[in-house]
Parts: C-alpha cells; structure tokens; sequence
C-alpha cells in the first residue's frame, strides 16, 4: 500500500447502465474488478464518486454478469445525471465517510433535542444527498416527536436549503390547504379572484405526497408549471398571480428529498408539515397566508382538538418567522367538487371559472369562502364587502379571464383530456349515502395511476346526503392503462366500505 | 380489460441478471414491455412476482437498456434463490397489496401504543418480506421509544417468528453479553467451563450488528458455527454446550432482518435490545440467563444510571416471559483482550483457553468472574467454591478439552490465520495512556474489513494506564486488502482521539 497517501483511491470507466431509480443514487461494479475487491467493497456500500472536482454518494451493488466490464462502473440514470457524465469518462471511486450528522438523530431519539445547529447540518447532508433512504425515514420518524422550538429550527433550516425569492411588495399574500380532502382544488380559483383584485399571490404550489393530485398536478393539465424563479417573477409581475411548482423553482429542495420517503411511508407528521409547508412559504418570500384546515373524519385534520393542536403549531412557528397567519377551519366531510385525479380536478376547477351550469357548487363556495378570508386579512374588508366582491370577481368571468391570462403568462393554456379507458362503480342497493371515506376513495384514484397518469383518478357522482336506486353510478374509475384499471378495482372490491349506503335510511 | 375477473395479472420470462442486493429483494423490467407500460408499473414500485404457490414482494426498477429482453424481468441473486428460479422460469407479476399493518406503526408515533396482535402481525409481515428497508427503518426508529408492556410483546412476536427449541432439561443455562465492548469474547470461555462443570449451556450467539465481531463472527473462525437445530442438538447431547450462529437455526428470525437496518442506521435501542436478546433466548428454550453489562463511557451502557434501567427492562421483560434473569455489571471503560475482529479475538480466546503465559488477563479474568456467577445462580454453590471451581476447570487444561471436544462436535477445529497486510500505529508523543475510545478503534476495525473479513481487525498493545514512549507501537491495523487498510488508516489520522496520551501525567 502506499503509505504516504492513506487515501488513495481507484479510477473506473463511467458506463449508462440504463436503470431508472429516480432520485436514488446507485452504482453498480463488477465483483471480478481487482479494484473492488481490493477497495473490500460489498454490495449495499455507501461510496462516493468523482469526477473532476463534482461528486456524489452513491448505493452500490456488486453485479456478478457480464453486463459490466471489469474496468467499468455502472451508473443508474439518477447518477449520471447528477454527475454530468459522458460514456467512458474516468471516475474517482472511494469509500464514503461515515454520516457524522446522524449522531445528531440517534441523540434525538434518546432524548437529546436537535439544535438549530444540528438541524442546518442534517438538511445541508441531505441536500448534498449524504443520506440514504433508510437514515431519511429514520429521520423523518424521529420528526414526528419533535417540541416547538424544533419545528421552528427544522423550518428556518429547510427554507435556507435552496433559492429564497426577494419581492419588492411589502405584502405578498398566499395560501395553502391542509389537505387529506380529494378535489379540494380551490387554489386555482382563488388566485385569479385575489390577482383580479389587487393582491399579488405567487402561489408556489406542490405535487402530491401521499394524494391522487396536488394543485401542481392539477395546474399541470392546464398550463406548464416548471417554472424558473425569473420566469415566475415575470408572471407575476405582470398578472399579480400565479399558480406554479414549488419544485422547479428550487425553494426548501431538501423538503422533494423529505417528501418522496414520506410517500413511501404514507407519513407526514404536524412538525414535518408544518416546516414543509413554512419553509416553502419563507423561501418564496411569503408575508400574509391563510391556512384552510378542513375537518372531517377522513380528511387529514380528523378532529377539532387535533386542529386546535395544528393550528397553534402554525402560529408558533409562524410567529416565530415573522408570517401573519390566519387559519380558517372548513368541512372535511367529503371530497370538494366531483374529480379525484389532476385532470378531472382541473376540469372541476375550470366548470367553476366558466360559470358553467352543472358546476361543482361545493368548490365554488369554498373557493369564494377563502377568497372572501383573504380578503378581510389582507385589505381590512368587512365579511360582507368581501363575500360580496369574491363573488362579483368570479361571477361577472374577471376570474376567468385573469386566469386565462395567468395560463398565458405561464407558457399557454391547454384544454385537459380524459381517459376513455373507464369502469362504473354501481350501487350494489337503494338507499341513503352515509358516508364517503377520503382515504379509500384517494387510494383508488391513487391505484388508477393519478397523480403519475394524469389522466387517471376517480369521479364522484353522488355526495353525501344523496339517495340511490340499486344499479345508479356512484363513481367512474378512469385510468390509462388497463393494468391499473384492475388494480383500482381490484383494491374497491377489497375494500367496499369507501362509500356506505344505508337502507334504514330509506 | 377482463371486466369479469380484476385480478388478471402478467406473466413474464425469468432472467437472473446477476446482480448481489444481499437480502433485498430487487427486480428490473424493461421500459418497453408493453405489460409494464399496461400495468402502470414505475421504478421503486412494490410488487408481487408468484411461480406456482411461491411468491415474494419486491422493489421494482425499470430499465431502458437492452440488459433485458422486453418479455423478461430480472432478478437480484436474493430474489431468485427465494423463488428458487430456473432460467426462462415463468413467472407472474401484479401490484403489490398495500402493507396494511404499518397503519399500527403510524399509529404509534402518533401516541397509539402497540397491541400484542399488532406487533405480532407486523413480525409476521416482516417474516413474509412485505416491509420495504425505509418502512423496516420506520419501525425500528418507532421501537426507541417502547412501553414496557411492548416491550413485552415485541418479544414475545419475535420469539415465535421462526423455530422453538425444546429440550428434556429442566435447566437450560445461558449468558449474554450487552456488549459495545471490543473483544470481550468471554462467551467461548465460559461454555466450555461450565459445560465441564455438567451445566447445559447450548450457546446461539450472534454476528455483529455495529461492531467489529461477534461471538458467531469469532467462532466460526475456530470452527463451523452454521449448524442445523438437529445438528445443534447433537452436539449439546454429546459435549453439554455448544457456540452456533442463532440466524442457522432459523430462531427468531425477523431478528435477522432488523438488525440489516439497525446496523445502516448505527442503532439499536434499549427496547430493540432487550427484544432481539430474550426472543433468541426464549426461541432457544434457555431458562436461566446471565446478562453481562460492561458500564463505561463509550462502552453501550455509559452510567449506572443507563444500567439501571437496562437492568429493569431485562428483568421485567424476562419476568413477564417466566425466564430467570441475573445481571452482573462489569467494568467496561476498555477494550476486553488485545485483539478486535474475528481472527484477532479467536487467538486471544485460544490463548486464555490454552494457558498461555501471555495470555490477556483481563479476558481470562472476566471470563471466571462470569463463570462463577453463572456457578452460584444454577448450581447454588457459594461466591468462594464458585471461583475456585471455575479457576480449577480452566486452569487444569478441562476447559480447553472440553472446547475443543465442542469444535470437533461442530464439524471441526481450525486454527484462525491472521492477515499479513498490517500497518503499525505508533505514539506521537511521550505520555500515560489515558483514555481508549471503544467506538472509535472498533470503527477503525470495521473500516479494516471486520467482520466480513474475519482476518482484519485492530491489535491493542497497550491498555490503559500505561505510560509509552514517543515512536512505541499503539496498535496494529491487520486488513485483507490495501483499500480497506487505506481507509482505517483514514479514519484514524481523521480520528487521533481514539487512544489519548498524556503527557503531563509523566
């Protein structure tokens, strides 16, 4: 060995393997490669690869086939990516370092609170993707227990991991919905009303986490939403509004790497929430936002007292960051207007934007509530003038016309389509529909292939409240693939509760 | 799609593409398949691959290479040994059902303590392979923060997922070490004294899940640790004890399977601890336990305040499963032995046995100390004609047959070779050797290829309290190949702390 130099390390042959992991980093070596051996490399290994002066950490699997050469290092499209690499080209191969800032972790669980200290190095280790998939859910597990000044920390952390937007407004307005509330697209609606009025509202918005659709994937069908921040900024200089993903505009990226093992898990605590939805908020340079917590006994917010408790966690770390937040606490119940799934959600959006007859009316009014909230917030309205103006925006089409505008501005708008490929769910009897559960009826959107198929989702025929004959449509399952068509039908019949229909009721 | 049957699955042509993901079960589907576009199958899915009445969820990955036929899906070595595949093999693949028993996880970081049933459907599930590594890593953060009740009944699932082993005996005697402590291999000397003493002491230890070695990991330098419960029977009939490997006979075996993470995760928490210990035991039929608990600042137990309460949680938890418990605490402020990793430990074990004059003192003395507790607990003798027995069995050359009469039982003994490969650390400066960090020179261990290559590890040539001169060996890295010998060396110059010299002392 070369002692002079404990840290040799061994060059290989870059080579595009062809293997999608999405965001997870993998490499792949031949096992009769001296170098592996000799490096006592071992499948499962974190390693680290370099090129010039770029590098990453990587998983890697020793191959034992010939689909590698015994001088070639296989990379997963993630990695070639993030490398920029060209096939052939030499890398620097190493052991990894150990994860120094998990010990904060490991402390946190036996009782130690993470510092603000601990907290930006943990998320500027994951941004630089040291973490691997089991540390992260390990982390994001050891979130759910975190105290107030935690959550403060973890917020302030995430929001200085990516670009922070500066405006030159002293009031940017926003808002953002708890979720856990299928069709509950009411974002779309609200930023042309308030942009129509006055207000400026970059809405930053997100893409599903453990939903059918988030309003990213909702807008998406509409009109591009990968916007950079200097296009976003020229949107909304020139409307006052816009409704893009906070993605591609690189605010709080570490909360993308968070997201993906939360989806994974089907888990994101209050704090998690919270820091994930502030941090974007504070990186998009955020000041007056409106938190809309709808509660049901399926929606994500179950309970009031758990509202309560979510509500306070809002204006603590919101405080804290210097946001004026205002909280309204709607109906969770039932799925807002008729579509589950990007398309037929944005459909929804657009009936109620065109004044269009058969329009979901439940989308119009909560649309028109918040705005309404907005308003009294952020131009010291009364309710009355501003339930009155809401509705004379959107009603008299200067909501839809700023919309279309904004959907301009944002590269075009387009009408969205959907599926043929459908099945009818009938009712197996008459009678009363006593219940609808968000969850299982998301799930089926979900094994239909929405948000990834946008195309695909759930359409709910009849709400809550509502009597059926034996054989009436309840619901149409769309999707684009005939296997997830199964798959969605296969997981109803398994779980038939989703809506329950009583025949005392009659 | 069949509307009659929603169930209809794919079926697709067996490769095994030669890829080494140790236990996780991995396989690939080119992109082009018009059953995976059809199935909406995406990287990182889970899904279920059945031949016949075998099946086993997996990770997919979807490939765009031509590493694949499109009517093939590749599979990882540890998914095809599971199916026991054949080449071209057909094989049918569907969407995996959602893992219905994590909701007990999410409920319980959400305060909803475990149920006996729910932990024993989540062992269950674990057993079956539906738990993914970042659900597994979930689960394990989630146990840090155990009741004793659940405690309780994590033990109790863990010790029925695989085999239980019964014997005639009414006393079946065991001993435990918590560990955290290099080289404390006294289990290997006190199983054959108190098999000599006519005690039945059928030993299964583990591997190492954080440190360097394990008692299996020793062993099976010496002799075959891999042995079948019948196989393990015999030789306990035959020799009065035994020292196998605990995963061979198949005794709590999701064990196994959280340990994979507990050891990426560096973690294994008091409740996970005490679980992992007494399912193994209770599996193994043993009765009578000793837990040796070495307490020292960067031992596993670092106060006798931690001590404390791993004391009541084992004595608690064996109450509850009607095991008697005795715990000794041990001075565990540094390494036990001079060598750290398999081969290393083994000749320190074989010396002491072997009554050589340099033999370490401080093992061979740990090693009576335990021997004679164990002596007064099962045999009822007193403190004094305990430690005389015991001396008198191993210094008489009893032991050492004994031992040896037990590696020929277990397929037989081989004398454990060093490496040649080494590198000499020696003092910086003049000085008392004042403290040896644990965690960090069983690191420097690891990082030399401990325990997967048995014959790297660290020699200590100087315990604490000594004083050295400038240039005097400290310890000598052994590794088996010049990458892994570079990267301890690495850690080490990274890392000087780990023996500290002082030189105002002198």
């Amino acid at each position: 060995m070369n002692t002079d130099n404990p840290l040799s390390t061994f060059k290989l042959k870059a080579h595009r393997v062809g293997i999608d992991t999405h965001k997870h980093i993998v490499v792949t070596i031949q096992i009769n490669n001296p170098i592996c051996r000799s490096a006592g490399f071992r499948s499962w290994a974190r390693v680290k690869v370099s090129k010039d002066n770029k590098w990453i950490i990587a998983t890697l699997f020793v191959v034992s086939s010939d689909v590698l050469k015994t001088d070639e290092i296989g990379f997963s499209d993630s990695a070639w990516d993030k490398l920029e690499l060209a096939e052939g080209d030499e890398v620097i191969v190493s052991h990894a370092e150990p994860l120094e800032s998990f010990r904060f972790v490991r402390a946190k669980l036996y009782g130690k609170s993470f510092t603000e200290a601990a907290l930006k190095t943990i998320m500027n280790d994951m941004v630089e993707g040291y973490y691997s998939d089991v540390q992260l859910s390990s982390f994001i597990t050891a979130c759910v227990d975190l105290t107030r000044k935690e959550t403060i920390y973890l917020t302030k952390a995430m929001s200085e991991t990516g670009r922070q937007i500066k405006w030159d407004h002293d009031h940017i307005v926003d808002k953002h919905c708890v979720g856990g509330l299928p069709g509950n697209r009411t974002s779309m609606i609200i930023v042309p009303i308030l942009a129509a009025h006055g207000l400026t509202i970059p809405k930053t918005s997100s893409r599903a986490i453990t939903s059918p659709a988030g309003t990213a994937d909702t807008m998406e069908a509409i009109a591009p939403v990968d916007l950079s921040i200097d296009q976003m900024r020229k949107v909304v200089d020139k409307e006052g509004g816009c409704i893009v993903w906070g993605g591609s505009v690189d605010l709080s990226p570490v909360d993308d790497i968070l997201v993906q093992i939360e989806r994974i898990l089907d888990l994101d605590s209050s704090k998690q929430l919270v820091a994930s939805v502030l941090s974007k908020k504070i990186a998009a340079g955020s000041t007056d936002i409106l938190i809309d917590m709808p509660i049901g006994p399926t929606a994500k917010v179950r309970t009031k007292k758990a509202a309560r408790y979510l509500s306070s966690l809002f204006l603590t770390v919101g405080d804290a960051m210097d946001l004026n937040i205002f909280i309204t606490k709607t109906d969770g119940s039932q799925p807002i207007g008729r579509g589950i799934g990007p398309v037929l959600e944005a459909r929804d959006v657009l009936a109620v934007l065109r004044g269009e007859k058969d329009a979901p009316q439940d989308l119009k009014e909560r649309s028109l509530f918040l705005a309404s909230k907005l308003m009294e917030f952020c131009c010291r309205h009364s309710p009355e003038e501003a339930a009155k103006e809401a509705r004379a925006i959107l009603e008299d089409g200067r909501a839809l016309k700023k919309f279309e505008a904004i959907c301009e501005a944002q590269g075009g708008m387009r009408e969205p389509q959907l599926s043929s490929l459908k099945y009818v769910i009938t009712a197996k009897q008459a009678g009363l529909i006593t219940s609808i559960d968000n969850r299982l009826i998301a799930r089926i959107a979900k094994f239909a292939g929405a948000p990834d198929s946008p195309a695909a989702g759930v359409e709910l025929h009849t709400p809550l409240g509502v009597t059926v004959d034996k054989g009436q449509p309840l619901f149409t399952i769309y999707a684009v693939s005939e296997g997830e068509l199964d798959h969605a039908l296969h997981y109803h019949v398994t779980h038939p509760e989703v809506i329950e229909i009583s025949e005392r009721a009659l």
